[in-house]
This record gives C-alpha cells, structure tokens and sequence, in this order.
C-alpha cells in the first residue's frame, strides 16, 4: 500500500488556514481519497487538553520555554497515536500547523535559540516531514484586519498569542519567509490576501502532482 | 543577599523522598532559614495541571516522547516561577525530584536518547543546577514492598509510572546510581533502607557545611 500524503498549512494569525485546511479535506473526500484532517497544538484528547494549557485557558500562563515545550509534547502525542499510523494505512493527513509554526512563533517570535527549536521539534515529531506545505502569507495589516473581523461576526476574542503584538507577528512573518526561502521543494508561498477561492485554486495548481 | 540553596532528593519508587523533603523543609524552619518545598511534576497551578496529565488521570496516556516533554514543559514553569525568584530573594529550595528523575525515568528507563533528554533538561532549567541532591536508593524488593505497604494503608493505587515493571525500574536505579558516581560533588547517595531517622541524620551531616 502507497503511504498517505501529510500537507500542512502554515501562516499567522486570520490567514486562512483553517478555512483552506478543511476544504482540501472535503476536496479529497469528494476524490474518494481517504484522508483525515487534524490541528495543532491538539487532535488527540491528551493534546487537546495541552492546547486548553496554551491558549490561557489554563490556571496560568506558561513562560516561554515552559509554552515550546507544551506545544512540542502535544505534537509528539499527534504524530505517535495520529499522524504516522495514518500515513502508514495509506491516509492522507491534512493539518492546520505543524513544525514551522513552532519555528516561526517559538523560535523566531519568542526568541528562543533556533538550533535548540529545530532540534526538539525533530525529536517530537521522530523527524516526521510534510510532504507539502502550503505558506499563506498576508501582509499583518491585512491580518488584523481580518482577526478584527472575526471577533465582531463570532463574538470570540483573540487569545493570548494572537495578541502578542505587531513587532511579534512580524517577526512569525520573517521567520515563515525564511523556512520558504530555505525549502522551496516543500513550501509553496500563498498570496493569502487573494478570495478563498483563488487560494483554493493555487494550492491545487500545486496538489495535483502529489496525486 | 546571599542566594538560596537548591536542594533535591531522587530515588525510584517508595525510597522515602517525600519524607525526607517535609522533614528537610520543617528543620529549615525549626532554624529560621528561610525556605520553601516543592516538588515535580508540579510546584504552580500550570504545571500541577501538567501534572494530572502525566498521572494518567487525563483523558488519554502520553506516548515516551510526549511524557519527556511534558516533564519537561513542567520543569520550565517551575524553575521561571517559582524555584529561580525563590534563590535569588535568598530563600531555600528544597524539591521532590528534578532533573536527575528526567535521566532515569525517561533516559535509562523509557530508553530515549540520553543526549538529547540532558539537552532538552538544560533548555527546560535554563541551566539550573541543585547545590546538593541526595540520592535515597533503595533495592527494587524493598521499594515494592513499601510501595505495597503504602497501597494498603491509604487506598491510593499505584499510578502508571510506578506500575511500568521490574526491568523499567531496574534500570532508573542503574541511571541513578550512573549519575551518582558522575557528579560525586553533587550527589550524594544514601541508604533509604535505614529508618527515616537516620536517614535524616545523614542528610543532615551532609548539608551542614552549606548553612
């Protein structure tokens, strides 16, 4: 049996991760290719209640190295009990985030050592890569922008990372160009400011390969 | 101000560490040092909820990787809220397991990478060593037989770490005893078969010449 396909969506905050990560699901689902969609920090129970940890909802906040450290537990949880004994069955895995968030927030945003970043994130993941990552990059303006959107139609406020800060989000920004620029075989580049539609159509344009 | 002293207690399973880490902490009080006891997983309200997750009383079992890291995650929060703040305003810190736990339990008995695991633990302590760590080693038939001792006169079961097998703890008392004589400065090694007094009495001769 083949082994399934991983793609990831990367990309800050209002980009269209979420929205694009579920409709390539629902594309393959019409396909008939058997696939699952998952995110992080969560997608197994034990992950999931890591992520409640992460994003305040916990009794406290966690520091900086105590929050990478969080983020990487709940990932090696994911690919030991999710990711890899789907890929193995032949399941494709479509994810909302995986490593080079860790990177980008983590490392470049946090400003913790990147050589220590990349090497605990190997560790988490047992070197696990995403056969294609698709980089949805929005300008932050246009960002904030959109998160302002989505907290008036959904009532649900920002959380504790998404309101960071600018000089943060830039610096995510930076850090996903420079993963991009360093693997262009893996990461393609999204203009994320273009209608979910035409998003859709680009990461197909790159897709069809893989299939 | 002259910084605190970081003391430590390690051992397997029913080696009387919790004992010995209130009676250290009540005798520092008797003498009017000031100092505080903690212990891991745990020591804030984050990392206490990392704790039940490890316990195996959250939804699902953590796979070795996943637990490293949850440790760890622990670890972090404890050093930055609680045990780094406590030294530096000149107070004692006496814990229940720390580092030297994450090598043997995680290292030698779950067999991760050992580089990677005191890789990982320098990052999640920022470096933070005990002053002084008593090892209370027990042998493997004497730890079960307290630990049943226990079970009887609580009701409380053993959790899943203390449940993992002979071999599993074999093993971290090997890992133990490998760190004991690498760090002889550091760590010393007591025999916790003796009554809790004279253990008491012998940590005590240790520990004078850091008062």
């Amino acid at each position: 049996m083949a082994r399934g396909r991983f793609i990831t969506f990367e990309g800050g905050e209002g980009c269209g991760k979420s929205t694009q990560t579920r409709r390539l699901g629902a594309a393959l689902e019409r396909m008939g290719v058997k696939s699952i969609v998952t995110r992080e920090p969560g997608g197994t129970p034990l992950a999931e209640s890591v992520r409640r940890l992460l994003k305040g909802e916990g009794p406290e906040e966690p520091c900086d190295r105590c929050e990478l450290l969080l983020f990487l537990a709940a990932r090696a949880q994911l690919v030991e009990r999710v990711i890899r004994p789907a890929l193995e069955a032949g399941t494709w895995v479509v994810s909302d985030r995986f490593s080079d968030s860790t990177y980008a927030y983590q490392g470049c945003g946090r400003g913790l050592p990147l050589d220590f970043v990349s090497a605990a994130d190997a560790f988490a993941c047992a070197s696990l890569r995403p056969d294609a990552t698709f980089l949805l990059d929005l300008p932050p303006e246009a960002a904030a922008a959109r998160m302002r959107g989505r907290e008036s139609a959904t009532g649900v406020g920002a959380d504790r990372i998404e309101l960071a800060g600018d000089a943060f989000h830039a610096r995510i920004r930076e850090g996903f160009a420079e993963l991009a620029r360093r693997e262009p075989e893996r990461i393609i580049t999204i203009d994320a400011s273009l209608a979910p539609d035409e998003v859709e159509a680009a990461i197909w344009s790159h897709l069809k390969p893989l299939l």
